[in-house]
This record gives C-alpha cells, sequence and structure tokens, in this order.
C-alpha cells in the first residue's frame, strides 16, 4: 500500500464513501416498490432482494424503512419528527409552524431540490404516488388526525394545495415579491389561511 | 383526383389543417422569443422572422400577438377575456369566480394540460419564465391593481400559490379526496383563502 500503488483506471480524487452502489441499488429499489406497492405495502425485506443486498444495508445506511422511503423521494426531512415537532406546541400556532418549517427545509437546499421534486412528480407516475403517499399517509394526513378535527383527508389534501403552492411558487416560478420575501412576512400572509384548512369552517356544499 | 389517385405513402385518414408548419415554427419561435425578452419585449415581427415567416400569419393563426403567447404556453385560456369575465360582478365573490373558472379551465382539459405546465416550468428556465409572465403581467397582476388594494404583486403572487397550488394537489399528485371534489366543494373550501390574499389584511411583519 502507499504511493507506489498504480492502477490502469484514473485515480478519482478524494474519497468515495463505500457502500455507494449499494445505497444507489437500494435507493432504485425503493423507488419501483414504494410506487408498486404504497408505503404500507411495501417492506425492507423485498426492496433489499429487489437490490441485490442484505436487509441490514437499509437500517445501516437509511436508518430503516422511514428514512429510505424519504430518501428515495429526496424530501430532506424525517416525516415523523417532522410531525411531532410540528404538533409540540399550540395548535392555534401550528399552520406558522408548518410554513416556517417549509420555508426553513427548501430555502436550505436552494430551492433546487423543490424543482426536481416537482420534475419528477410531473414526469412520472411513481414519483406522483410517492408524493401523495408522502402527503395523505406521512405528514398532513397524521396531523390532520391527530387534531381530532372533522373531514381529516380533505383538509390534509388543502393544505398540500396551500404548501405545494407556496413551493411552487416559491422555487419553480420564482415570482416577485413572492420569491425572495422574508419568512415572517410569507408567514404572517399565509399561516391564517393554512390554519382555516387545519381546524376553521370548510363552507357547505 | 378521385379514388384512382394513389400514392406511394399510406393517406391519412381525416383533413389536415393547411399551415400547420407555419403554425409550429411560430409556437417555436414565440417560445424562444418571450422567453428571451418577455412578453413586452418581444414583438411580433421579431418571432415572425425568426419562425421565416409573414407577421400576418401571427393575426391568422393566433388572432395577435396575446393569442400566439398563450398558445406557445399551451393555457387554455385567453387572459384578457379571462381577466375581464374574472373582474365582471361582486368583488367579494371575485375569488368564487377564479377558483370556479381554473376547475372548469383545467378539468376541462382531463387535467393532463396542467400536468405538461408544470412538467415544463419544472423542467426548463424559459417555460418558467413564461408561466411567471403569464401569472404577473397578464391575469393576477392586473386583476391585484384594477381592484386597487395595496402590495398587488404580493397579493398576486399569493394567488398565485393558492391557485396553482390546486392544480398541482387535483392534477398532478391527485390526491383524495381533492382530486374528485366537485366544483362547489372546492370552492366552498378555498375562495374564502383566495379572497383574503386579494382585498384582507395581509398581516404585518
Amino acid at each position: 500500500m502507499g504511493t507506489e500503488t498504480q492502477s490502469s483506471s484514473p485515480r478519482r480524487r478524494g474519497r468515495r464513501p463505500a457502500g455507494e452502489d449499494t445505497k444507489r441499488a437500494l435507493l432504485d429499489a425503493a423507488r419501483r416498490g414504494f410506487a408498486e406497492l404504497g408505503y404500507d405495502g411495501a417492506t425492507v425485506r423485498g426492496i433489499a432482494a429487489d437490490a441485490g443486498v442484505d436487509p441490514a444495508m437499509v437500517n445501516h445506511w437509511f436508518g430503516g424503512k422511514e428514512g429510505l422511503f424519504t430518501a428515495s423521494i429526496e424530501i430532506p426531512v424525517d416525516p415523523k419528527q417532522l410531525v411531532e415537532t410540528l404538533l409540540s406546541g399550540p395548535t392555534e400556532q401550528l399552520a406558522e409552524r408548518m410554513v416556517r418549517t417549509f420555508l426553513q427545509v427548501w430555502d436550505g437546499t436552494g430551492g433546487g431540490a423543490f424543482v426536481t421534486l416537482v420534475r419528477s412528480a410531473s414526469s412520472n407516475d411513481n414519483a406522483a404516488k410517492m408524493l401523495r403517499e408522502f402527503i395523505s399517509t406521512m405528514v398532513f394526513g397524521p396531523i390532520a388526525r391527530r387534531l381530532g378535527v372533522d373531514r381529516p383527508e380533505f383538509r390534509a389534501a388543502l393544505c398540500g394545495t396551500q404548501i405545494a403552492g407556496i413551493g411552487l411558487v416559491r422555487y419553480v416560478i420564482k415570482l416577485e415579491p413572492f420569491a425572495s420575501a422574508d419568512h415572517d412576512t410569507v408567514v404572517a400572509a399565509v399561516a391564517p389561511n393554512l390554519q382555516r384548512y387545519l381546524t376553521g369552517d370548510l363552507g357547505t356544499t
């Protein structure tokens, strides 16, 4: 070992983490598995088998099934932790926490990650299904159900319209003065609307 | 002429409108021109020259510059007419008219046209710019300014978040029970929020 070791292929600069291929194979298999079977239907064992790796690698690389799911849709949050964080605090400020957290998470990626997410969902049915699963099964659905409000699924979807719309206008369309508005300005404008979707009167039809 | 006429290539069924090539060349040139110079900066003459056709063809095929713009972003409405329709009627029901019209227009395309629009905007900077232009210069901007409210550009963008979010959840993510909710149900839930963006108190920061 040492400087005298030379291979016929050029040496990579810097270190490459071990197991990148395993990780990538798991992510690819996860996208197929979750899209086909849904979050609840897909199993760690099945995804690992499809990827041709040991199921223990899922814990090793992603901390479990949920981490694998979120990594495979490239949403940079842990949904379970997110739900707990959002629900801790007064319910009447829940919407405010949601808007602020959304902006912190996605502004933190420079917005580009949200554009990627939207492009995937609008180009690929599987990606759209996974995003649907994320919203309904993992974040807004659980929140609405924990609030004990009427029509929780409809409220979860309404929250989805407002939150996804913020991302679309801020990161994809980049419409000013909204795209570069500071977080307090966005929260003051949007949170009361989102709060109505969570706990308010949705009207009758 | 007649049944005895046979060509070496198979005959197309039905009639093909004359000038399809001209139309396509104009649409391609329009996408380039509007993206590069904006709606106000691009000219019919310049776009026609880029397409290598007579400027009169723009009127012939698209009824003018505005029709060419909307055809080139594949939004199935005439923005000027849309603004007039929306603004005719009581201001306190403006949001209701906006939501209802949005649903009629895009449900009318089966939703697929909205998915295409989102895919373009998230894949291509020029398409994103054109959508931005459509929202700010042609629809929500003019409406907000005509209302004489404070912060018209910010309100226009907020309306954009809610309206685009409806489309994203209904047509792209297809999240139930929102995706197949009838128009009255969506209007009852969403219009009060949109109305606040148009004429309500947006909070201070």
